[in-house]
């Protein structure tokens, strides 16, 4: 009997079924340290405690996308280790900020399966929950994922594809407890832009560019204990080139749009995302957003603004996104859509 | 004067010598992200309070080989500056678990010596003890090098070899204070294999590989304070290529371990180690295990088991280790012999 | 209107103008285990919470050189995103040790003006201090960049130039409270020189060398919060490379002269520094040291010792820096002026 895990093929999964992800992780200053490393990371919420403070938090809370990518992060042995392609993400929410010395899981329930035609192949859909310590939810988001089977005569479950709302609607929005930007410093954060400032439509090119090389992006994903093969393993390829984890370009693309947006300071919703083409280590990632939407929340002084995030390679100067056949054009690697809090 | 430190030669070495090796190191919660970061680690009792407090301990240590390279590399700039080769390890055992903030030291006495016939260099065998603040050691092994003398004709010391047991004796293994396996949490530690489910003789692949970058082992080394020119100074080979430290591979030949021995959580004994090959950047990474012993423990739920940890480079699908005359195989790196913790 | 900040040019500025930097920043353990992956530091003080508390301190502080990047990384947006060229620190002086969890803020002050004869270009003086999270400044220094003019038909500002001694007086020096070493353990610290052991013109060759990868200075550069474009942005060179940040020469060069300098534990002011010429990666930096002057301070064991620290790529066996033309040796990359505090 082999003892190694083979991971979950499509007939492994039954709707309803939950799964409790391994590995527990207790993150802390260090985590944050290397995340600062690792991405030029500037939201002032995440690299001062005396701004969070000053924000109405009991001190700076771990960069939001530092928790999804711990949480997705052990959901990879059990969800995608024979992933043909993580297909989009819906519904994501952050419900509570993860403090320096909290301990994160995650579990997964699987809530839609679809067989493809072909019957080699099928979707999956989970919704994934991090949890601290205190069994509290600090993450929630729906991801579906194609799986190989492993043998293609096992019979099609029932389909079952879940109704997903496309944008987590603004009352659903969770807002930190206590946070309050009646007293917000738009020096210390960088830039006078506040809410009222941005436009639905307006677009924003950050402007500065990071090429990438294979030890950060590594070094990341491992943090995240994130096991999946293509990311580490320069055999699996002729061009000796790995796979950079999507993750990697979600936060190296936010952490760009800090020229622009330095104000955008707390990502509060995923409403969708797609890895529109993959990265690979040389490739120089530059991003742009787009305002989609904005609403009001009842903390003081806080504003929610609806944003695409594109990060691209190369050139990204055309803020285009796709072609006129609606697929992504070659140079855009991500196409992000998320809520974040800002000051009115 | 020259003020810069040559580093030690043969000659200067004498048997019963007691070197208190410098730089003390207060290691903390941004070592253990940088593990996280550097190598796959995934062992749950290293990765989170919550599972180590439900494991009897009184919060997540340091982990055995960060613990391990911190102590090695104090020793560098007095044992192996002008070594040719790192000959073995014997008698390695675990005394204390290592917690964040503690300051570790090392002194090594020297126990062994001999010229080698050639007149230019010899063996140095030493027992390195690393301690912790309050002077209680929480490590102890002897290694033994072969060091390069400055002057050729100094004369010989008298031949004194360590007898060393090719084995820690499993009544000899400290089990860390308060360690209880009784309520241990199988889903959150990543895999079902009990103590009892091992074999002795029962190889294991772990099938993973992990393809190393320069400025990866760089930093850990670095991380770790150990000098030794060959890692860092490209223009020591024709090639550009740096050595890589031989504890790099041990650390990234454990973490892959994780897959098929996610619950070998705590290394207490290195019974011996052989670095085979060198390893280099640009090299993939793989491993494979061979349960050698098996030994219960008085500690509740707590059994012993004797790995043999294989690191390979390229393809190890034959999980073999040495050519028919007694050789090892071109791709071994790593041979390490050594006791770790499992539940029952 | 765009979000995006351009940056100032030279006809921004106005004499006796502060500029409050942005993004305040909380470093701590993370911070401290990053700094020892990135260089090859040992200098015990900051090494060891007991080495430190045995010499008068409450713990181990932050790194200075930690610190002052930390401070500068703020002022790059501010003062030298349009910049032509580093010209040069002046009066640099460590006020207050950081401790982990200190949050550091930076402001600068403009305290002197000068258009080029071309029109197109001034350089700019700026006084900058680090602030820590009770308000009390823990560096200050002087530095004077070459700033782009936006148009160059802007009329040239009235001429200042700052008065600025060549060298922090011994009696200007600011000794931490407390620093004491009179029980200095020169074992553990790494080598036997005291203050007096060292003449003044002594050079020492640091012997050891690092060879930079893009991947180690950009995780560095990162941390700093530094967003110069040219230290990430391989599209900026048509061969591909980043120029990498002076600091981060400044602090490889700084851990290198551990081998000579182990017991010159704290740097307290930066008389003068010239980036002489640029780093890339590939380089193999090592170090070298002039003794420049000596003073004794009232703490208790404690002397000052003005050092030269050269860093340089290649072979500095010659220990030169300049040719007979008083330029910099094209191998020389850094030539730092400053002062340590070392055992007596």
């Amino acid at each position: 009997m082999t003892k190694t895990d083979p991971g979950r093929f499509f007939e492994d999964y039954r709707l309803g079924q939950v799964i409790r992800h391994a590995v527990p992780r207790t993150v802390a200053e260090g985590e944050r340290a290397l995340y600062h490393a690792l991405y030029p990371a500037r939201h002032a919420l995440y690299s001062s405690d005396e701004f969070a403070t000053n924000c109405g938090l009991e001190g700076s809370p771990m960069d939001d996308l530092l928790a999804f990518h711990v949480v997705f992060g052990k959901t990879v042995p059990d969800v995608s280790l024979n992933a043909v392609a993580n297909l989009g993400y819906a519904q994501g929410r952050w419900l509570a900020p993860v403090w320096p010395g909290d301990t994160l899981r995650s579990e997964s329930q699987v809530i839609g399966l679809k067989q493809n035609s072909n019957g080699t192949s099928g979707v999956v859909w989970v919704r994934t929950q991090g949890l601290n310590q205190m069994d509290e939810p600090v993450l929630d988001y729906v991801r579906w994922v194609m799986v190989r089977k492993r043998d293609a005569d096992a019979p099609a479950p029932e389909t079952v594809v879940p109704d997903l709302a496309p944008v987590v609607a603004p009352g659903d929005l969770v807002i930190p407890e206590g946070l309050d930007f009646s007293d917000y410093d738009f020096d210390l954060a960088g830039e006078p832009h506040r809410w009222g400032d941005y436009q639905i439509g307006e677009k924003i090119d950050h402007v500065d560019g990071v090429t990438i090389e294979e030890a950060e992006h590594m070094l990341a994903t491992r943090l995240w204990q994130n096991t999946a093969k293509v990311h580490f393993d320069a055999t699996n390829r002729d061009d000796g080139r790995r796979l950079i984890y999507g993750g990697h370009v979600i936060s190296m693309a936010r952490a760009l749009s800090f020229n622009g947006l330095a104000n955008a300071q707390m990502i509060v919703a995923l409403n969708a995302g797609a890895h529109a083409n993959p990265c690979f280590a040389g490739d120089t990632v530059r991003a742009w957003s787009e305002v989609l939407d904005k609403a009001d929340t009842d903390a003081p002084g806080v504003g929610a603004i609806r944003l695409r995030l594109v990060a691209t390679k190369g050139d990204s100067a055309a803020l285009a996104l796709k072609d006129n056949e609606g697929r992504y054009l070659p140079e855009v690697l991500l196409d992000l859509d998320c809520w974040a809090l800002m000051p009115e």
